[in-house]
């Protein structure tokens, strides 16, 4: 057994989710994964006991890496006062990182690992859901601050707040099909302008009924 | 050589795309499809020269249906006479059959074909890059048409129109680390307001700066 440390499961690690998020997880073999790290079987048994623990592992790092950048986004726009403009500056955030996030990676890990039903049923997505409630909660606060101090009903606070996984993780599945990484950006900005026309709307008592829309003026 | 008929194709194509679906296409064997799909061998490899072979006819069919699908929006909403009112009613279309659509599936099958890097090289995606343009051109004329009603500035139209593809791309992924297929309704229904709040905005000579949004009132 090699005397293995922090270092060799990083490398491993980095190599494996590398794979995983170009060829998917079933399509991804351990010894692929030691070649691209240049370790030993033996390393990596040391460190995980079966490839599905392997997957929970880079899950489990990933996780606290998406939190990470929440936490980020939540501290650059700490200091925007108006709770409306920092929904804006939140999302402006991410769109101002997007080339940096695109260049690293060709998709999200979560939708490699959210495609294997055995890594659904195992608890590993369990640990996606926990950073989807996590950028939920924080979001949604955000989001009812904004609406607050605008007297405006953004209706379902927690689905929009969810609006932006699920921005993230489609545009993802966009540059993937379309081998254009720009998109992540582009849908970024999209997302950024429709809520800023949604905290622009009318306050709460003066708007319109949901579907009817606007008179033109 | 057993007799093989469009019944017996349809029916392996099935039983691929229930398994690919719920446990990814690396983790899917023939066998599997054989078993599920109560078939031979023999008649599998009449109709399909490969696994690979397999996954292109199953994409195939799935853009077929999904371009069919977005046909069904356009023809539905087709008799809506202000074209602003019809991109809501567009929208509404697909959130009135959310349920019918996760009841039939746990995610998109476009997840499952993009995970894997063998199907995105070889040309699998591009049949998938071709059902996001069919869906993006008409989206787009959908978006123009209401901009130009309403003398809005959308921005850019195209990825507006990317957004739909998206917001179902994404929601799917958060139905399936939910295990809450009721967030496909939910996202979809938070597109239809984000969109009618985008098309009840101010039109272009009044509109405030984009990024400064509307003084409390």
């Amino acid at each position: 057994m090699p005397k293995d440390g922090t270092i060799n499961r990083e490398r491993i690690l980095d190599a494996a989710q590398h794979l995983v998020i170009e060829n998917g997880f079933a399509a991804t073999s351990v010894d692929q994964v030691l070649r691209a790290a240049g370790t030993s079987k033996g390393a990596f048994f040391h460190h995980f006991g079966s490839k599905v623990d392997l997957a929970r592992a880079l899950t489990e790092r990933y996780v606290t890496a998406d939190i990470g950048q929440l936490q980020a986004a939540l501290d650059a726009t700490a200091r925007v006062s108006d709770p409306a403009d920092r929904v804006v500056a939140f999302v402006r955030h991410f769109e101002d990182s997007a080339e940096e996030v695109m260049s690293a990676q060709s998709n999200c890990l979560y939708v490699a690992v959210l495609t294997e039903q055995q890594l659904v049923s195992n608890g590993t997505a369990d640990l996606i859901r926990h950073a989807i409630e996590v950028w939920r909660t924080a979001i949604a606060e955000l989001l009812s601050a904004a609406a607050t101090s605008r007297d405006l009903d953004l209706g379902d606070v927690e689905a929009l707040a969810d609006h932006v996984f699920v921005t993230f993780e489609g545009a993802f599945l966009l540059c993937r099909s379309t081998g254009s990484p720009e998109h992540m950006r582009a849908q970024l900005r999209v997302l950024r302008r429709l809520l800023t026309a949604a905290l622009s709307a009318e306050p709460v008592g003066r708007e319109a009924s949901e579907s009817a829309g606007r008179e033109v003026g």
